[in-house]
């Protein structure tokens, strides 16, 4: 369940300690870390025994129990009866995280939709709605209007009971410190205090944490997806830009404002296509959505509906369509050749529009890896399909919503 | 001197603590990342009161007492009476790292060179030998005789006293598991289990731990060059490859197997040149030694001499030579802009041959970073040649032998 080999491989730069405080290891910053340690290990696998516990975190049984005390008076772990296993001896009480009690609120806003869920501990979806939009009506005013309502109707379906948080999810570069979205070229969007946007019209009195949908949905990935256990995964997202995110050692890395991962503007060639970023030749413009429907003779401004034309005509056999799929096919072997040199992934997850396209374009994908790749050969690196799919980065908005608890359970629960 | 702003926004995907075993806290870990944490301390930031120890690490001051006495029991640091400081009170005495006592053994292996170094415990250089080396007489055998005689010299230099452990730095793809090269195409070298062949030739007991030589220069940068301080550094290494090394989150990282940061293949050029990785295009066909010579009208394996030859032509003002350099300016921003796309840095340093052309090819590199750039602003990144120049690899290798012992100092103690 955890990654058991630890990165010996990486090597810190200073002496901090992430999780801890200022280096040092102080009583209390124990307890928290271990606070943590057990409702993670809760949140991430499921209900599990004490003595399953007692393995899974190397505490002794008496810190488990004082622990899982602590965090069941707090309101976020219940403990129910064993049912008998067929062994001697008494067996343990199962302790499960109350996923009704602690729910947090998740959003993602993408170019052709909206989508709000309401997400309990443990990752249970306990309610989620999702809206078609289009390009034309997405003006900030009308989105935030828009998901506002939606969020009413979510609150309202779990009884408007108090929540931990809530996280957006949206396609463009945000300062996470700010929670400000700083660009998202594909809507035509930027400098948006979007967090505090949101807030306001929600009239929610919880914190709402903006991040980048590819970072989150890689979040997805390792926690809930096909991913889980990987600790070096470039998850890529396919829409009209190209997105990604990227688990490095265990960890999704943010870059210093949180603008890293924007895979889509590698430049891979000086003679190609003006991208919406400005410049020339993006990676985004030879892989994302309007290059394929360029490909295929189609208006590359046709949007969901030619999309699905298109795939249907890849699957309905159509030469020119599997031709144009197999040149997209190329080039994201192309780039991926680039990102799997800077990255020695153990695992690539194809997301969005790529999870869609990949039974026509993983043929050509691999033969363009094979001539490229120096050290790694295609076979060593998984190359899948998301399955968590469209509901990837909302699913990493609740993940991400959930962090400050995770981190410091009972400075954050409800009660 | 610790980064006192924690990545925020870095999230984990697990539940491991990479720095404690398990997930879970336990009494005799704290202590061994308490010890850890005083030590890198002092070997990171040079000698320093208890007071300030107290200070910088969080600790109480009892526990600093306790901690530094063990670390001076194990013979890895000394207290030295305080001078006094013209204020009222009892000075506090000053900590300090046991250079000489506490050595390891660092090596580098490049193209046209190779060097050995023993480094004390706080970095400090006590022996140092560089010897020029030539394409055609780079055979592994010849390599690995020669860098034994200077072991040898240097080992005798200090005494041959005991030495902790033996890293070595090398321009090719690095399988950190087994210390084999498995390949440095610019050296014609492949699956070599370097770290076995240099322990048996050098006859030391002790590990030889072999990485990518950009990974250690990096390392360096980030502890004894330019970039201290910095969590999310790009470092580049201009030689006749391109290699590089990328701190995020104040880790240096390395992916699955330790080949990550392979920078130079990234595909910039479809109509490009062929590389030595066997793929057309990749950066390193437009931005490495190479290049730069035949841009100049050279002959592109002319090596250290005919670079020397640009660089004086260079100073001179030679028009030809000074377009070329702005060529090559041009395409290290194109291929920069990718990377800080994917990475969002604080600061690129620019080593290698890319430290020495820095003055002539910075305007045409920010030009086309300006050119490129979506989020941030050229001005938002300090773009800076290395402090550390030749010696970056050499130190961050011996920062690396240094690893065991930062992080169990009393396991990996001599006595």
């Amino acid at each position: 369940m955890f990654d058991t080999e630890p990165d010996s491989t990486e090597v810190e730069t200073r002496a901090t300690n992430d999780r801890l405080p200022r280096g040092g290891v102080r009583s209390e910053s124990v307890r928290v870390a271990n606070l943590s340690t057990i409702l993670r290990c809760l949140h991430f696998s499921g209900p599990m025994s004490r003595s399953r516990l007692v393995e899974e975190t190397g505490l002794t049984r008496s810190s488990v129990a004082a622990l899982v005390g602590e965090l069941s008076d707090a309101g976020l772990v219940s403990e129910h009866a064993a049912t008998p296993n067929g062994y001697p001896g008494r067996p343990s009480p199962t302790v499960a995280v109350n996923a009704d009690r602690n729910m947090v609120l998740a959003i993602k806003i993408e170019v052709n939709d909206i989508a709000v869920a309401i997400v309990g501990l443990g990752g249970e979806v306990l309610y989620r709605i999702r809206v078609d939009r289009y390009r034309d009506l997405a003006t900030v005013e009308q989105t935030v209007t828009d998901i506002a309502t939606l969020v009413a109707d979510a609150h309202a379906a779990v009884g408007n009971a108090p929540l931990l948080g809530a996280s957006v999810a949206i396609v463009g570069l945000v300062r996470r410190s700010t929670n400000t979205l700083v660009i998202a070229p594909n809507l035509g969007w930027s400098d948006i205090a979007l967090g505090d946007l949101l807030q306001h019209a929600t009239q929610l009195d919880i914190p709402f944490a903006v991040a980048n949908e590819g970072d989150v949905a890689a979040l997805a990935e390792t926690r809930r997806g096909i991913a889980v256990g990987q600790s070096h995964v470039i998850f890529l997202s396919g829409e009209v830009g190209v997105g990604g995110g990227i688990v490095a050692g265990g960890r999704v890395i943010s870059g210093r404002g949180g603008f890293a991962g924007e895979v889509g503007h590698m430049p891979v060639n000086p003679d190609g296509l003006k991208c919406g970023c400005g410049a020339r030749g993006c990676w985004e413009t030879e892989v994302g959505v309007r290059s394929l429907l360029r490909r295929t003779g189609r208006k590359p401004d046709g949007g969901p509906a030619a999309l699905d034309e298109v795939l249907q005509a890849a699957a309905e056999g159509d030469a020119d369509v599997l031709q144009a799929l197999d040149a997209q096919g190329d080039w994201l072997g192309t780039g991926l050749a680039g990102l799997i040199h800077i990255f020695d992934p153990e695992m690539v997850v194809l997301g969005g529009m790529f999870r869609r396209v990949y039974p026509y374009v993983i043929e050509a994908l691999q033969r363009s890896l094979t001539d490229r790749l120096l050290a790694t050969t295609v076979g060593d690196i998984d190359i899948v399909a998301s399955t968590l799919g469209e509901d990837a980065s909302l699913l990493g908005a609740a993940e991400l919503a959930f962090e400050p608890l995770l981190n410091d359970p009972l400075a954050f629960a409800l009660r």
